[in-house]
Order: structure tokens, then sequence, then C-alpha cells
């Protein structure tokens, strides 16, 4: 277990504790029974004084995360909320890996992406049914018939060359011009954020964060260490004049955004913010990560030009992913930046993997014939607005009035906020019991965690299990906010 | 530029920012021409005095890696030794970049994998002759017939369900019993190693390597700014009596070691020392890395069992790699370790990239088969080991007497030592006129460089071309040892 302890960050160490354990407990890093290292061992790994560990423990008690039982330890209370014995699962012959320390405080993706539910609606993903795979199964066989010797080579690090000539292309219809020698074949886009963080962020960096943001980077610069703070957003995307206080306070290496259908709120980020929040960078020479994982799935209008197409002097790291809307299968994304900060990721790229293996790049590069991509592109909005409308309908027709959410102009997912008193992860454990899954709002937090929302990806299932999961989502949730009513004695508060 | 100061390795500050520059430029992460940092920034950056720097600067100037020009700044030197004027090839725009500090010392790897010669004896590679890939192709279409709905489905985190199964099946033919719930498959053994660096070392802590070893392991850790110690080799492999010297002196948390026909020397560890080292590891709690990227390609004998074999409590993640041997466009590896160090492994993937792409793995999957991979391996053995056999019949007949080498008895490589006075890398640049390329030594070596090794790949290359490769590089070191002879004036010394 590792935590990474920050002196001056205004949150007190006590505090910090209780919140990474609960961050740990959430994501399932810490499983149920599990036991948690000793007031003393964990004292001594922090560097903290007894008292402190004492009472975060006993606050996570208090706060039922935790039960202990005398002479045996402290453990992780089941979600169920009985006191169970402890249960250690791992044999007793590996007791001593625990006091080996980690550098991964957390890690919430692990668990959310493979919950074998019948309406599985966690995932951001496209339904498969709506991806070109016979496509790429009729293109790919050509291919491997006029040429298969790419199964017997490795590729550039920096990948295929004819693919990044045809994302180049692709690129340029986004908006976003460059040239091959400054893009990236990566393997999705979580190893685009990935290798940009351990390159140029560590401990005693500051990152900013949109709060929510998309779990997967919350992981990844937490566990590099970097002292993480947050930007709200409203309607038009990040609240730049809270990021200005922030800038005026602090020396930010590294700006996270998502400006295209916002995961998880689904918000849009406004021209005129994107060419303020770039002058930002520039004036404070600050790194910009510009996700955009799915700005080709709009419903209503185009979305602006992104934050890259403006950057003149080289602030942005542009990142799309093209596994989620075109071939999970294949996880490929594409990284585009400019000068020695290209050069630096591409060493971090040979670093951690040598390379993006040619097979997948040479799968996907015949779909990026532009009218072939267009065409499935357009296919896509077409359908994902029915399924998004369908959502919103039954929301509007079963949700409690208690529960609100943002219609989203693109992108995969819906946004709900609940009451404030009630957790997301125990409405998920009801949900659970029914075959449907979804992403607990608490894991788009990276710092104190708002456990009142929830994440319906809309994408994945059909419409009719799309149906069923909402309407149900909704009962449960009707249920919840009823015995509220009725009783205080309610698991949900 | 990054460069980690240990202030208690016994190494002078001067001498390890000469060591990290020399490393960054014969990595090619600084590129000839390239401006440095001034004097004033890197000391600032790395909070040493100005006159450390002075005279780190100093020493690479003498020792020709820098020069200096009046009002400009310090450059890297042109490998052919010529005075240049300064040329920079970023855009002046882009010059903000350079202030931006990075995490990153040293990528060695990122250069020498793909450079176009005609005689590749660079990499640790297969022949793609060699590599099976029509039965690969065949069994893919298959496959893609039958229900290519894999191309559309992200695949699990910790890999493919049939893939480690018939990996479980595979790994006990070599010895090591697993069940599959303890196998993770990775983007090949270069992300095994570093996902294991990621979770369980960084600054201050200690980690024993090989000297040499493998330079794309000395990448990952030097990047993690942990302190590497190493450990010379003898026939046995890695000496063990001074292992134990450092025990007794430091705590090391983790050694990285290639028993199996070590990279680059060739050199297999004995039972004896690989029971010894594992008695050794469990003793101090410390964790070994057994990377096990070709044990398969044995030319007498089959090595004995994996350390792994031998793990009662969990010290050991012992990582194969299938790429070289099977299929580098797949680059498909796998990872093995238990308890908790494999949870927290599994979490890094995560972080990572959140999963192998399902492709790659299913088109490895049916070539596992017992019959098939392992009549694959007995062809590869035979081919290889006339190929090695060549190699050193040419070694013996051609090569001056002042180099010297070890019969390996299995891999893909020869180790060659040269007389010390004689500069690999300037060697490489003389080899690559002739449209050779080889490792120079200088890559394998983590604290102080031994510069006068070279590693030759005999297994990727067709015979002829290897003969013709063997001999050129004979007749230039000839040529080299002959005009130390006749001059001093000669470049190589």
């Amino acid at each position: 277990m590792h935590i990474y302890i920050q002196r001056n960050n205004g949150i007190s160490i006590t505090r910090q504790i209780v919140l990474a354990v609960i961050d740990q407990i959430l994501s399932g890093f810490l499983q149920e029974g599990e036991k948690l290292p000793s007031v003393r061992v964990l004292s001594k790994q922090l560097n903290v004084s007894l008292l402190t560990v004492v009472k975060a423990y006993r606050e996570l008690e208090q706060q039922n995360f935790l039960y202990s039982v005398q002479g045996s330890g402290t453990f992780v209370r089941k979600k169920n909320n009985d006191i169970e014995t402890a249960c250690i699962e791992e044999p007793l012959t590996q007791d001593w890996q625990l006091s080996v320390p980690d550098y991964l405080p957390r890690s919430q993706l692990a668990q959310f992406h493979h919950v074998p539910q019948k309406i599985h609606l966690a995932s951001s993903m496209v339904d498969p049914e709506l991806l070109p795979n016979r496509h790429l199964k009729t293109a790919f066989e050509h291919l491997i018939q006029e040429d298969g010797t790419f199964l017997s080579r490795y590729g550039h690090t920096q990948g295929d060359q004819q693919l990044r000539l045809a994302m180049q292309q692709y690129l340029s219809g986004l908006g976003v011009y460059t040239q091959i020698e400054n893009l990236l074949v990566t393997n999705g886009s979580q190893q685009g954020i990935d290798l940009i963080a351990r390159t140029f962020v560590g401990p005693g960096d500051v990152v900013i964060l949109e709060a929510p943001t998309y779990p997967g980077a919350i992981d990844i610069f937490r566990n590099r260490g970097v002292t993480i703070l947050t930007v709200p957003l409203d309607q038009e995307g990040m609240r730049l004049d809270i990021l200005q206080q922030l800038f005026d306070k602090h020396h930010p290496k590294l700006i996270y955004t998502i400006p295209n259908f916002h995961n998880p709120t689904g918000v849009l980020m406004s021209h005129k913010r994107r060419r303020k929040l770039l002058e930002m960078a520039q004036n404070t020479q600050t790194l910009i990560i510009e996700d955009d994982p799915w700005g080709e799935i709009y419903y209503d209008q185009h979305p602006p030009a992104p934050i890259k197409s403006m950057d003149e002097y080289g602030h942005v790291i542009y990142l799309k992913g093209l596994s989620k809307i075109l071939a999970p299968g294949c996880r490929i994304g594409v990284l585009s930046a400019s000068g020695s900060i290209f050069k630096r990721v591409l060493a971090a790229k040979a670093n951690a993997d040598l390379g993006t293996p040619l097979v997948t790049q040479k799968i996907l590069l015949p779909f990026l014939e532009p009218s072939i991509v267009e065409s499935h592109m357009q296919n896509l909005r077409t359908t994902l607005k029915i399924r998004r409308d369908l959502a919103l309908e039954i929301l509007s027709e079963r949700c409690p009035k208690e529960v609100s959410w943002m219609v989203p102009q693109g992108g995969l997912n819906l946004w709900l906020s609940l009451p404030e008193w009630v957790q997301s992860h125990l409405v998920l454990a009801e949900a659970n019991k029914k075959g449907i899954s979804f992403l607990p709002g608490s894991s788009c937090f990276s710092v104190e965690h708002e456990n009142h929302h929830i994440r319906l990806s809309f994408s994945f299932v059909s419409q009719e299990l799309l149906r069923e999961g909402i309407t149900t989502l909704c009962e449960i949730l009707a249920g919840i906010i009823l015995s509220r009513k009725n009783s205080h004695s309610s698991p949900y508060f």
C-alpha cells in the first residue's frame, strides 16, 4: 500500500490517509476482508506519528470502510456492511510481500472494465454491433494475403509510417495539421497520457485536472506522486477564472483537459475558452494535454477546432484515441506534439514497450481511407444519437426528481447527480444485483470525492437493454430516495 | 535534460554529470549539434554549484563529446569529430520547451532498433524467414472467419483467458507451474520490466543489475531514479560472492537477471547459482525479476529449470517474451508472479494501457498448440546453431587476436571484447559506412561505461550476409588495431 503524503497542500495528514484508503477500497485495490498494514508499519512507511494513523483508521471505521478484530488487525469491511471475520485469500507464505511498499496509490480502472453484467453501462465503449468489424476483417484478409511479413517484423518505435501518414490526413480533417515526424502511435490514449506523465511530471510538480475527469488520468497522475489541483466545469468547460486563481498561487507544469464532450460530464468547451486556455498556458509555459477520444461523435453541430489547431509554440500535446470508435481489439491511439517535448515522449515510448505492435496498426490502416472512415463516423453519430435520446427519454419519464443531468451534445456518457446523501457505490451494489453496471462518480474525482454521481454510458448496449437498464436503475434510485423519506436507518447515508 | 544526482553512491557529482551526459549522447538522446542547458540553468536544475557544472562541461569537452562557442553556448560534437558551428534543428519558437525538465535520463533503445543497415547485427531478433509467418497467417484466417468479434472488443486487462490457458501449459513445459490467475499478458517483456519497476522501485531504492545487461532494463531503472548497483558475471552467471558483499552493505529491493543465455554475453547461469540466488533473495526479502526471452534457443543441452520453478514464497517475477522467437509483429510477453506482488503489477498494467490488444493475443493463440510450438522451437535451434557456428568460424579465422569472445550455448548474441583503448561507438561509425550495424557495448553498462565491447546478433540476417558482415567487421577491427600500432593520432583512443 502506498500513500503519497503531501505536507503543504492544505489537507491534514490524517485526512489524506483517510482519503487514500477510501480511494483504494472504492477502486477495488484493497479488497473486502483484506488486512491493512498495522498502525506501526504504516506510520513507519509514511513517516508520520502513530497517533495520526490511529486517528485515520478510527475515522475509517466510523465511516464503515474498515473494522478491526482484537489481536488480529484491521480489515476492509464487506460491501453488504455485515461484520465479517477476517478472511485472507493470499497464502500465508506470501505474507512477507505486504512489507514491500509500492508506488501505486490508486488504480480505479482495473475493476470496472470487465464486470460481467448483463447490462453494461459502466464503460465508455461503443456497441460492437456498430463497429466496422466486417470491413476490418475483409480489409485485413486482403492485406494478409498480399503481404503478411508484418507478423514477423517489429514496427518502428514511433509507429508504422503508413499509419502515421493516414493519421496525418485524418487529423487534418479535424483541424490538426501536423507532420508524420510529430506523430507517435500509442496503445490507446491511456498510454499517451501515461507516457507524458512519466516523462514530465513527478513528486513536487503541480498538475491541473478538471473535476470530475477521466479516472484513468487520475490514476496515472496520482501514481506519479504529483500534487493534483482541480478546476470545476460549467456549461462552457473548464472554469478559467478558477484556473487563473490557481495560476496566481502555484506553478502548474501540466493541464489535462477533455474539451470535446468531456468525460464524464459530456460538457463541450467553447472556442473562446479553448483560445483563452491556450493563452494562459503560453503565458506560464505550461503544457496542455488535449485528450480527444470522441470529438467525432457530435449530435448537433461539429465541435470547435481542437486547441492543438491554434498551438504555435508547442504547448499542446494532442491525443486522438481510435480504439473506442473504431476497433477496441486493436487499442490504437495517436499523439501529436512538437519539438523536444515530442522527442522526449518518443524516448519514453521506447522505454515503455519499444513500440506499438505492427499488426494492430496494419489492421486499422485500410479503414482510415477518408471516405470509409467518414461514412463510419456519420453512421455512429446517427445511431448513438438515437440511443442518447432514448436514454434521456426514459430518465425524464422515470427518474426521481431529486436526480439531475445535463443533455450531452456528443460523446458516449450521461452524468447523473444524485442527492448528496446517496453513496453511488452502494447504488452500484444494488444495480449489480439486477445485472446492471455503471461507473460510480467517485472514480472521477481526484482529491475530495463527490460520491453522489453516476456515469452512464448509453453507447454500449442495445436499445432494448438500454431501456431495461435505465428503467431498472430509475426504480432503484426511486427506492433509495423513498427509503430515506421513510427511515433513517438506510445504509445509503 | 534530467540527471539524477545521488549524493551517497561514492561517485563525485562532477563525474555523475559527465557520465550522464555521455550516456545521453551515446544513446542518441542528445543529438549532434544540439545545445546543452547553460551552466547556470543546469546548476539550478540539479541544485549543484556552478563550478561543478563548469568542471563537468570542461571534462566533456576534453573527451571530445562537447564543444563550446563563445557567446552561443555548449553543443554536442558531431561524431566525425569535426568542429561544427552550432546547428539547432528545432524552430526557435519552441525554445521554451528546453526549460521543461523531464524524468528521462536515458533511452538507449530508441536509436539502435531501426537503423536501416544492409547487414543488421544490432538487434537480438530472429530472421523473419525463420518465423512461422505462414502458419500464423493461415491460423488467423481461420480464426477471423469463425469469429472476428475480437476486433471490436477490448480484452481483459490481465489478458485473454484462452491465451493465458495456453501460456500456462507452455510455461509448465519450461518448468514453471502457475495458475492462469497469476499470469499477465504484456506488450513484450520490455513492458513487463517496466510495469514491475514503476510499481515497486523509485528514488532511494537500490536495484541490482548484472554488468553488462540488457540496455532496455537499464533505461527503465535509470528512469525510475533508483540507485543501481551492478554485479559482474563469470562462466556460471552472476557473481554471487560480489552480490553478497552488496547485500552486506545495502538493502536492495530488486534484482534483475537473465539466467538463460544472458543478454548480451550469452552466459548460462548454473542450477546451483539459481538456487543460491533465490535463497539470498528469500533471506533478504528481495524481489527477483527473471527475464527469459530465449531459454528455448539452446544449442547443446536444455538449460536448468527457471528460478521461478523453485520459488515457494513469491519472490520471483518471471518474464517470458514471445515476440522475438514467434511473432515480433504481435509483441506479446507474459508475466508470472503471485500474491499481492502480482495484484499490484496488474493494477499498474491497467494504468499503463488498460490491457494488451486482444487482436495480437488471438493471432498468437493457435500457434501455442504444444506440438506446433515445440516443432518451431526445434527448427529454430537447428537453424540458429548453424548461424552461430558460422559466426564463430569466421571470427576464429579473421578476427585480430586482440579481440576475445565466449562461445554462447544458446540465445542470439555474441559478445566481443576489444582492447580497452578501442571505443566501440567509433567502430560502429566505421561499420555503418559499410552498411553494418551492431550494438556498442557501452549501451549495456549502467554505471561506469565499458566502451570496448560489441554485441553481435547472429540470428537476424541470412548466412550469406552474416558471413559478409562479420568478415568486414573483422577487417575494420584489424585496421583499427593496426593503426594504433602505426600511429598515436588515431581517433580510437
